[in-house]
This record gives structure tokens, sequence and C-alpha cells, in this order.
């Protein structure tokens, strides 16, 4: 998956001409935006924030349906982009069961669930086991297609959600020093995360993380080419004491298989608590894409630099500026 | 399952009188619709898909709430009734989860959950893995039912939609003549549409299927007593060129048991592709319920004879109609 | 659990001034409503029956959105809240599979899963396997909760919609003689609606159940502090002549284990049927949480006095009134 990641990038985005700005068609993989998309969907982010605030709600997406078609489970991704659709007036079809399309016993290609959900829908949301599917739907459809996760490939909106946190937390996006701590090799989200932020201006990563799950070659290589300095630590502290963001990620024990030993270790290594928080600088905040277990203490969440569950709350406002986008146009 | 099929075509329909026009309770098979019946849902169809293309949205249902009791799941049939529900400003309960209702450790009947929910909404739309279950359902409701499929005994709104798909795609109900391959003997799609066909003048249907599962009996019978012209064939080129239609239907493995052999050989003997649709006059078309698997090659998707996936749209307008009928009258 | 449910009435309710009356800000336990409260609740239920019937809709909660947390299937109770909020104009975030949030291999506390649902919508009703779920969940969100359910724990609405019932049923709550039959050891139903029922005046209790399943002693001391009389009986008949309410409940079979001989002769002895309606006061009803199995047999539905389909229907307006309570105020 690792050089495909990079690879992709090269590949033309799912934009179209339309007027002056670029119409946005599918949203299929981090790499599919750059730096002027990025901060017009942040702007219209803060828009919706601004609409969500308003408790009387908004009739932006009145009579739009959207699809949730998950193929895997993820209550979390679900229910943030339902609320998102009907935030804004719209209205959800909804299936968690979407394996039952393509089940050994019925044997329907994904192109053909597509063909048949599009004719109900005005946009769909995909979750999938399998890398390259979103694509796949995209490819077919004629509606919107957003990916919600697809197996090890892409989570395009967490990529969104956290680099819009970074902006709101920390009120700029050049600049930054970020940490990066846990599970490096095989947190799409860090990885999505690293080459995102590579678009802007003087940034600085620590990778702080186990050996056995240092990140991976080919990120390294990426941020090299476009100027972004980078290094490793194993200094939790002395790096929280200079960055602006400690982006902390849990570490995932079934990439462990068999090697619990390797699990423990790992997992108790590098943990945010009150001993980190003693050492950051006042602005700095700690982001996480949840879950979490307990590589960040209960006691740190009391801090207004715990900033994972307004993190979250953005995910909802990065969800319905995409949904604007795709159904209405900038 | 068979000839009961046929005698209860001679049941009284669930139609009311109301005003000139008569008032439809429920949609529980497909032996209930007359001709006449069966053109005015269709005229409704018609006027719905002119609602579905106005994406300003209809609010013709606004208020009203339809629970889709799912005691087996069905994403595609489920997706459809709740699309056409929304598209109609109406809203939904949903529940893909109904066994538990009637779950061996509770053991309550399926009378008293029609009579709990039935309480909470205006419409039941209902899966039911066993025969007759909807038109149990229907009995103790007070409000409308439609089934949306009972184990082998019907399921009424795909008869429908195929028969307006014929309409729509060939211009008339009437001389058609109407090739209907694969699984004959399990299908109860195809079954279905022999009977409600037979309902239009001058029509002709060849059956083209592997012996281990031809139509049966009573169907041939019935048709016979409708003055319906029908031949067995085994020439799938020879039918193609002749007919309106060629109706293609997945061999069901499940119902080979252990005889994968006779399976095999059965999937394999009339595939729809390129060759067949070499031979087929330009105004025919080439139908499927859905899903399908290798009975007709992909490459045949591109030519405008393939009709299955406008077909699986229609079900959204008949769907639309029926609501529309069911709740508010003609 | 029996000592904490009766200890927990003395806590402080959930509620906190609001210019004269008291504002709801959740719904956790039976024991949190004095009189005067649910009095209040049962007079904004009947408003509710009065919008409900007016089938062109309400859009009092326009713009609300309820998150339905079930972290165990419970179809019935999902679905009457899912119908109450709509009926409302309210719209819903709905998961039967919020185990998936906790779940071993993740493992988020619930106190996580509160924080980021509580993002994306305006009210949370929860339903948990755990007891004393609930009141954790509402001590962490910042919008309103309502338990639906906390495994052994309570379901405060069922306790409502059985105290509303009887009002409506028998037209006062005053002076009410009260049959709770079959199993009073591990309902939490019938312990419920003693400890409310309490609170009025002039109240009789006839305890009939096998031995296995009798009432607690927790409830019966509780009682007699309150001046409510009680008595137990062996005599169904005898109890029914004398009743305003014959209340049944289901024996559960999961309570006792290898036991099925005991199950079986506990689950055959008090059967509500035809004799025991015989002897009835006209005025008189019986009522049921359901399902039911064959407790109350089926040829007394046609009774006016079979209540339990109403009860159900009830449920509905209790909903509706406290989620109005909740987001609107009194």
């Amino acid at each position: 998956c690792c050089s495909s990641f990079v690879a992709a990038a090269e590949r033309s985005p799912s934009f179209a001409a339309a007027g002056k700005k670029f119409q946005l068609e599918d949203v299929i993989e981090a790499q599919q935006f750059d730096r002027e998309i990025l901060n017009g969907i942040f702007d219209v982010a803060r828009e919706m924030e601004l609409i969500e605030k308003n408790s009387s709600g908004s009739r932006l997406l009145d009579g739009f349906l959207m699809a949730t078609l998950f193929y895997e489970p993820s209550t979390r991704t679900r229910l943030s982009f339902e609320s998102a659709m009907k935030r804004l007036g719209g209205e959800v079809l909804t299936t968690e069961n979407a394996r039952e399309f393509s089940s050994a016993a019925k044997g329907e290609t994904l192109e053909d669930s597509i063909r048949t959900v599009e004719g109900y829908s005005d946009i769909i949301v995909m979750r999938h086991f399998e890398s390259g599917a979103a694509r796949r739907a995209a490819s077919t459809a004629s509606i919107p297609v957003i990916n919600a996760g697809d197996g090890p490939g892409q989570h395009p909106t967490q990529a969104l959600l956290d680099v819009y946190t970074i902006g709101r937390e920390i009120g700029r996006l050049d600049g930054i020093k970020l940490g990066l701590v846990g599970d490096l090799a095989n947190g799409r989200t860090v990885r999505s995360l690293a080459y995102l932020i590579a678009k802007y201006r003087d940034i600085k990563i620590y990778f702080v993380s186990p050996d056995v799950v240092k990140m991976k070659d080919d990120i390294k290589e990426y941020l090299t080419s476009k100027g972004v300095e980078w290094e490793e630590s194993s200094d939790l502290l002395a790096v929280a004491s200079k960055c602006d963001v400690i982006y902390q990620t849990r570490i995932q024990r079934e990439r462990f298989g068999e090697r619990i030993d390797l699990y423990e270790a790992a997992r108790g290594k590098y943990i945010v608590d009150n001993k980190v928080l003693s050492v950051m600088p006042k602005h700095a905040v700690i982001m996480h894409p949840l879950p979490r277990l307990d590589e960040i203490t209960v006691d740190v969440d009391a801090d207004p630099r715990a900033a994972y569950f307004r993190q979250a709350k953005n995910g909802l406002y990065i969800r319905m500026a995409l949904l604007k986008l795709l159904l209405l146009g900038w």
C-alpha cells in the first residue's frame, strides 16, 4: 500500500472546471486536494459551523437524499455523515449491512450495486473493506461518491478534519511543528496527515513511535522531496515541549497477531499524560483520531489543550462542507 | 406453492369501493390486480417519474410515517421503498432486525408485533421468510400493508415493476413476445410476470431453461386457459431474434443443495452475451430482476437495449405510486 | 440490585429550577419523578395524543436531532422512540450496533462514545446492557439523555407509560386496586410500577405469582413505609374480581437456567383467559408490557378490557411528551 499512496498523488484529481472555481465531483483520497482547494473547503466548513450552531436548522440540502453504503460497520463515521446531511435538511438512506449486496451466495459486483443505489439517491457515502473500492464506485456512479474509508486504503474526510482542526486550534497552517506519536506504520490517519500538511510552508514533523511501528520510508522521502523537515525521536517530553500539535494514535493490537508481548511493550511506551501536558506550550493542543484506549490518560481531558473531542466535532463541519460542495457547488 | 399460486387468483382482491375508483387497501400478491388497476397504477408511476426528476423534492406524503419491518435482510428492496417514501416527503422507521420481535426466546406472534408497530406508523412494508405472512399481517393491521416478499410466496412490487418496465420500454403491453430465460422453476419473479402479462392481449411466451429448472405446469395451464400462446425452446438465439423482451434470471445455487455439478451445468447453459444481442431486434430489450452473476455478460451493459438498471429504477416509481395510492387514494 | 432500587429514590432528581416549573434535564430512573412531575408529564402526553391524531404532522421539534444509541437491540422500544421524534417533526440518527463503539478490540469507554455522539445530536436515547450506564452517560453528556433500559437496572419510560395507562383507562390514579401477576422477582416493570403507584393515595396491591418468582422484600417494605396496603394471593380469580387493573407479565425463561421444569411449572400457573375476564368488573382492564407468550390467551384480545395494545400506544405519547419537555421545556 505504501508506494501506491505517494504515487497516487500524481494522478488527476476529481475536479472539473465550473466557472472560476473547480467543481468537486467525488471525494476519494487525500491526495486529490491541493492547498487552494483545502482552504476553500475549510472556509465552507467554517460557514457550516455557524449554521450548525443555529439550532433552528438549515434547509440547504432540502430534497436531497444521501445513501450511506457501509460494507463494514463504522458507527462513528456513519453517524457523523448522517448528522451532517440532516443538519443541512437532507435525508438519508442507511445500511450497515451492505455486504449482503455482494454476498458469496449472490455474488453481485460492486459496480452493479452502485448502479442500483445511484437510482435511489443523490450522493453515496461508502465504507468498504477493500482498498480501491471507492475509486471503482466513483468510476461507475453518475452521482457523487464520498470515500468513508476503504480498507487499508484511504479515509480522506478524516485527513481533512485533522488539518482543519490544526488550523482552527492553532490559528494557522504554515509554520506548524507537529509531533506524530504512536503507531506510525499502520495508521492511515498519520500518513494522510503528513501528506496533507506538507502542502503548507515551514512545517516540521517529529515522529515518536515504538521501533516496531515506525513511519515508513515512502512518507519520509515524500516529505524530504517537498522540503518538509522531519526527525525521529524517542523522547516524547522533549518533542512535546517544542510542538504546536501532539497527534497521538492508538497502537492497533490486531496488527501484532500472536505477538501480544510486542503489542504490550509498544502500547505502554508513549503515553500522553499530565507530565507531557506540563511541558507543552500554553497554545499547543493534543489531537487523537479516536477511539482511544489508555494512550491518553483520562485526567488530560479536562485541560483546554485536549482537542480530540473538538476534533471529532470538526468532522461534522468538514462533512457538511463536502456534502454542500458536492451537491450544490461552491 | 404452485397450485396455490394460481388458485389464489380467484380470491377477492384487496380493494374497496371508493367513489368511482377502487381504493387500494393492501398490496399482498400479484393476483390481486386486474388490467384496469394495473394501468391505473402505471399512470401514477409515470407521474411519480416526473416528480422524482424534479430535484426540489415533493411534499406529497409530508407527515406520513412508513415502517419497514424486515424479518430477513434485503437491502436493495428496503432502500428502494425507503427512497420512494422519502422522495415523496414521507418519513421512515426502519428495521432490518425484525426477527428479534419473534425470537424463540421471546416467542411473540407476528400478529402481536403488527398490532404494536401499527401504533407507531401509517403504513407497514414487510419482508418475511414465511409464505403467507403478508396476508396475516394485513388481516391484523388497521393500516395498509405492502408485501416486500414473503419467503417463496409473493413479491408483488417486483411483478408490477417488471410489467411497468415492459410497457415503458416497448411502448405497449398488448402483442408482446416475451422470452423467459434461466431458472423458471424456482424464480417467483418469472412466475408472477407470466401471470400478470396474461392479462394483456396477443401475448406469446417462450420458456428457455435448463431441464432441471423448467417452468411448472400450473403456470402453463393457466396461460393456456387465458388464451396465451407459449412454447418451450432450447435455442436462445432463435428466441432472441423473435422477442420484444428477453427476461433473464439467475440460476439459484441454493436450490441445488449438494448437486453442485447440476448447478454448474445449469448456470452456464443460457448466457445473454453480445452474440444474443446481435440477433435481437433494434427495439427489443433485455431485463433481469438483479442481482446478476454472469448470466448476462458485462459487455452487454453498454448497449441501449440493456434495460435492467432502468428496470431497477422503475421499482422506485412503482413503489412511490403504491405509497401514494395506499395513503392518499387515487 | 434490589436495595439500591429503593435507596436511589432518595437521591436528588434530574430537575433544575426554571421559572415556576422544574426543567427536566435527563430521564434516568423511575425514582426521579414525584407526583407533581408525573401529573405534569401526563398532561403533556395527553396533548401529544391530540397532536398524533392530527395526521398532518407536527413541526414542534423541527431541526432537532435525536441519536438512538442501542448497545443491545430492542426493536420495539427503538421504533417507539423514533416514531415519537418523527411525529413531532424531529430527525433521528439510529444505531442498533452501538456495541461496536466499545468492542473489546477497540476498548473505548462509554464516556468517550457519549462525548462523540453528543457532538452529532441534540438528545441521546440510550439502551445499554449494564445497570447504571444511563446515569454515567447523563453525567458525561451536555445534552439530555433518556434511559431506554439499562440491563437489570431501569426502564423509566416503561414505568411512566404504565402509570399513564392506568390513569387513562380507569380515569383516576388514586384509589386504585392493582393485581400484579406473573414474574414479580425479575420483572423490572412491575417493580417500577409498584414504586410509582405508591405516590398516589388509597392504593391496594395484590401480588399473584409462582413461589419461585415472588415479589422481593425491598418493594414490600417500601410500600408498607408509604402506607400502601398489599397482600399476596394464590387465587387469581378472587384477585381479578376485586381489581381495577390486572397487570400480567411474562415468566422469563432465561432466568431459570437449566431448570426448565421449574420454568414450565411457573409459566402455566397464572394465565389470564376468558374465565378471568368473566369475573373482572366491567370497568377494569388487563395490562401487559409485551411481548406476551401465552400468559394471556389470544381470545381475550377482542374484549374491550384488553388494554395492552393501547398501553403500547401510550408509550408513544409518553415518549413524545418527554422529548418535548427535554428539548423545549414545559
